[in-house]
């Protein structure tokens, strides 16, 4: 770096998790420590903050507030979805960020996303090299997809594992009670190409009797044939059927199975709109099988869940966060710190770095073998796989309204510099 | 009783919730203490259980296995929704009910439920006045709907308040972080009749700014004008919005709204069949308001919630039980044990009694006074009233793969001693 001290930027990007401030608060617990590191700001809604110059700093939060972050679900400092123009087709986009990091002398840019934030921030830093601009870009892993390559697992997704893998045993104790009634329950979790979320679920059936007795993933191809047969199977053994979905379920050429897929689906739906795969499945179940069927969708609450996260996977979002500070100290650059298990029984994890370009192009999916040979739930190689990453309960402030007590950001806005851009 | 020692049976009806099994509890170390009680029998899965003479003896349970049923959410002995044949058009489902009583020496009926319930309850015991059959009939209020006359509150609710009230915060935390893509959510809650459970997550707008913003209950009328300028006028507040809403919304003359109601509703709907009211919802805003909607729908793994339920519950909950035991030794008949709450700004609860029938002729709705005048959020009064039941986090036992440790009955059967019946 040119000077002794230059600021720095954190931004959070994409679909939050219960654990990415705790990553945030790993950047800046470290960052508080290093000399070189002078102001950290932080960008209001990720990138799109950067390009609108909607920056606060973060400097001027009380330490009780960024220790608050560990136990604070969703995203503090805000995060978006918004998708930079192609560096090829047009600069602007590009050239405003690094207007921007300009303008308040911003040197080192801590960007927690999933793959395309690490794309984001690889363009970034190549076009700051070309414009001899000083810049460190260094990615930290978030997604509750846990689909990111070069890394084992994904900081978000030891909580959201957790938390759905109870919701499963929960209401599969519901349907136990009331088979006579509800005789089959679907739960749909989300995951629209990596079934990684389903298959966390597959860790409450500790016996053949627990749910879910059934676990669909978009890796295995779906069959409305196949469906309907295992339904009947496991109505036959049980008398009842606890079923997990991911939102996306794909055939054998890799498509969505859709509602005019197959003869058994063709004639339960005729022309009916679809809330979403789990009343797809409910009208199939009700129309070949003959049972009474309903359906939970979890959506956003999932990802959120806090109240029971994966005290694992918060020590490691924390961690990632203050690595990615550690390695940015020791002249890496663009780089996504990983997640590295060490080999052996006993789980044991460490940081390592990837190029943001690998995780950029990569996608990580569930591997055939953690899938059983039917395609309906886990294997015991994918339960050891999953396993240690739902350990420890997170714990949370519970006000004394019985609720819990998650922190919110003062965001003391800083002085906007530049023209307005959007 | 004619006799020193007569056995009692324990039945659970209706929808499942996270505290029935801690009243099942309350009743049987209650019972384990009186010298009047011989065996303790369970119907599998409720009445239907009883008519079918599938019985079990819980004294053959392990202590520790009747102590977990406090950290177990569900039905544990099976619950059902089996409609007995009305008594007045036919004796046979009753006589039946009392063939088997008199099979097994059962002198006592301890049966938790709803309404519905409470009406068997009260049949079964008149029927066997009728018959000179010595019978104590004592009901156990449970419902997660909170509807029950004759009681402040009903066990169970407090659970399902907590849980669902800490899920609109989380959801509203995700809202608040990803608003400039998603920018309304939309929490669907159970309750077709009455908003109590809606009503509960008003309790997570601690500040304005907190979700939900709108909270939308059976018991103000619904109009799609008015809904439709609710969502834009928190929007142009907030630039987002967080709703709840119950299963069952109703209009001014008390019927369900459904697509065809209303002229936005027929505008955005065309032929379109909904997956439920969040769904309805979602098309509208979108339509009407110009905004991303998207839902989140916990389905039964709001009443299963054990993983974050309410002390407070668990404790009254057990108290109910073994209340109805009490009341029985001191010759106590064809009443249902209420919750009375005491007087006073700080929160007392003891048990009373009420008559079955009064019980199982009445519904609780959420009073007028307790939703604002706008009929979309909830008031202070209502605050408080709720308040008080979702304190304290019940404690459960979480294995060392990271999960609950839920227990299971041995339901080990009784010898059928009658015909089969059904």
């Amino acid at each position: 770096m040119a000077k002794a001290k230059a600021n720095a930027i954190v931004a959070q990007s994409g679909g939050p998790t219960a654990v990415i401030n705790s990553s945030v608060c790993g950047v800046l617990q470290e960052a508080a420590k290093c000399k070189k590191i002078g102001r950290v700001l932080a960008a209001h809604n990720g990138i799109l903050g950067v390009l609108q110059e909607d920056l606060f700093d973060v400097s001027t939060e009380k330490a009780s507030t960024i220790e608050g972050l560990k136990r604070t679900p969703s995203a503090a400092m805000g995060s978006c979805r918004h998708k930079l123009k192609s560096l090829d087709q047009a600069h602007a986009d590009f050239d405003r960020v690094l207007d921007v990091f300009a303008a308040h002398d911003i040197r080192y840019f801590f960007y927690a996303g999933g793959n395309d934030s690490m794309d984001t921030a690889d363009k970034v830093n190549k076009l700051a090299a070309q414009r001899g601009y000083e810049l460190v870009c260094i990615g930290i892993p978030k997604t509750v997809d846990n689909d990111l390559a070069c890394t084992d697992h994904c900081p978000g997704y030891g909580s959201v594992a957790k938390y759905v893998a109870t919701c499963a045993m929960e209401a599969g104790r519901d349907t136990d009670a009331l088979y006579t009634h509800d005789t089959c329950t679907i739960l749909e979790v989300m995951g629209r190409n990596a079934g990684w979320i389903a298959a966390a679920t597959g860790l409450a059936a500790r016996t053949p009797e627990d749910a879910p007795h059934l676990v669909y993933m978009p890796e295995a191809a779906f069959t409305w044939d196949k469906f309907v047969s295992d339904v009947r199977e496991v109505y036959k053994r049980l008398g009842k059927v606890f079923i997990v979905v991911g939102e996306g379920l794909k055939d054998k050429d890799g498509k969505y199975v859709t509602a005019d897929s197959g003869s058994f689906a063709k004639d339960a739906f005729g022309h009916v709109q679809l809330g979403g795969v789990a009343d797809m499945l409910k009208v199939v179940i009700e129309k070949e099988v003959g049972i009474k069927a309903r359906w939970n969708k979890l959506g956003t609450n999932q990802r959120a869940a806090m109240h029971f996260a994966s005290l694992t996977d918060v020590k490691e979002a924390w961690m990632c966060g203050a690595a990615a500070v550690k390695a940015a100290m020791k002249g890496v650059n663009d780089k996504m710190i990983t997640l590295v298990r060490a080999k052996g029984d006993k789980y044991k994890c460490t940081t390592g770095l990837a190029e943001l370009r690998d995780v950029a192009n990569g996608e990580k999916k569930v591997p055939r073998d953690y899938i059983n040979k039917q395609g309906n739930h886990i294997t015991e190689a994918c339960r050891r796989h999953i396993g240690p990453l739902i350990k420890g309960e997170a714990p949370i402030t519970v006000g004394k309204d019985g609720l819990p007590v998650y922190v919110r950001l003062r965001r003391k806005p800083v002085e906007q510099k530049l023209a307005k851009y959007i």
